[in-house]
């Protein structure tokens, strides 16, 4: 058996007038994330993850934000093509973690339509796709909800 | 064998007048960490590594900051509770790594005690349990001593 | 087989005045890094990530910012002597993914060279070593250009 692991961070800023997109799902509220794509900064993270575990770049490299390709793009084909990536080169996901450092909303009430969408995009069990949560308390950019961040890794395994 | 990957991040405000509690560790300082419970970060840190490696939802699923159940309790409760969930899963904790984000006091010294304490309460050997530390240089929240934060990852395998 | 699970994180400020030294490779910036060594984020966290999957201390633990013998040294061998540890634990890495937080420059440009220096001290192959970036979109130390971070993590087989 051959196992590989990866992991992946993102950013956005938190800003009004855009879409709250997170973990492939759209949430309502106040702010949106910003970015040149729809900017889901889960699945980004996780993105980078399955690209990391095979040292194929990252996601700026293969989805790069000068492009106007990747304009406004839905995440999801983005992580539809990363893990065709790592198909490719004859791996399959064991499970993936991650964790969403947001002030506000809560995202609870979203955290089951997030992991079916990703497990569904990936072809794996929505038990294979973990996504908990935080705030930072209060305490810098996320904590005055200026932004938010998601940290993800991801155990591969070569079919 | 079956294996699978798990990663918590927690962050709790500096206060005066609370005690600081890290790694199950009373930690002698003139400020502690705020929180519903203990507010241990890096206990917490762990929960959610081994939580989000079977997809168990997160520490605030199974212990709501909303519950007077969990009020000011100790941390390695929830740590007890949440392996007790990783093991009716059938799984065992391999190794878990993890690293402390703090300005100061300097934890070293009681490194070898949290380490202990995490072992004992898992039933795992000491030498699978590592705790690092690192200060943030005096940038963000964590170097004004607002705040700290933990990071850590688990790998777990079918028994 | 016998696995290990290992993370690392860093972080440095930025000043005028200093090199900037990231995985190994010197980077034309009108900044660099502060700190003890040469304050090699990257080579710091893959470090940590090192030896906390074996939970042998981490690189305050084993080359501390007291001694002389450390001032402005080289992260490589730093890197160098850690690996040696693994090895003598009888382990050897699988693969590293790390990402560096970083607002500027660019160091898309020096990541092939990182890869190389970084498998070449490891005696491992540069895919499986893995190097990914993103900015923080402005915000935090890291968004104000006044610090760096990196965040990684290993996979370690027993021989």
């Amino acid at each position: 058996m051959s196992f590989r692991i990866g992991q992946g961070i993102d950013f956005h800023q938190l800003v009004a007038g855009r879409d709250l997109w997170i973990g492939g799902v759209k949430i309502p509220h106040e702010k949106g994330a910003l970015g040149h794509s729809d900017a889901d900064v889960l699945l980004h993270a996780i993105c980078d993850a399955l690209l990391g575990a095979l040292a194929l770049g990252d996601i700026g490299t293969h989805f790069p934000d000068t492009s106007a390709d990747f304009k406004d793009i839905d995440s999801k084909i983005l992580l539809e093509r990363s893990y065709q990536l790592v198909q490719q080169k004859g791996y399959r996901v064991i499970n993936i973690d991650a964790t969403l450092l947001l002030e506000r909303p809560k995202i609870k009430p979203y955290v089951t339509a997030m992991r079916e969408v990703i497990a569904a995009i990936m072809g794996i069990g929505t038990e294979d796709v973990s996504i908990k949560a935080t705030t930072m308390e209060t305490m810098g950019f996320v904590g005055r909800q200026e932004g938010l961040s998601a940290h993800a890794v991801a155990l591969l395994e070569k079919l």
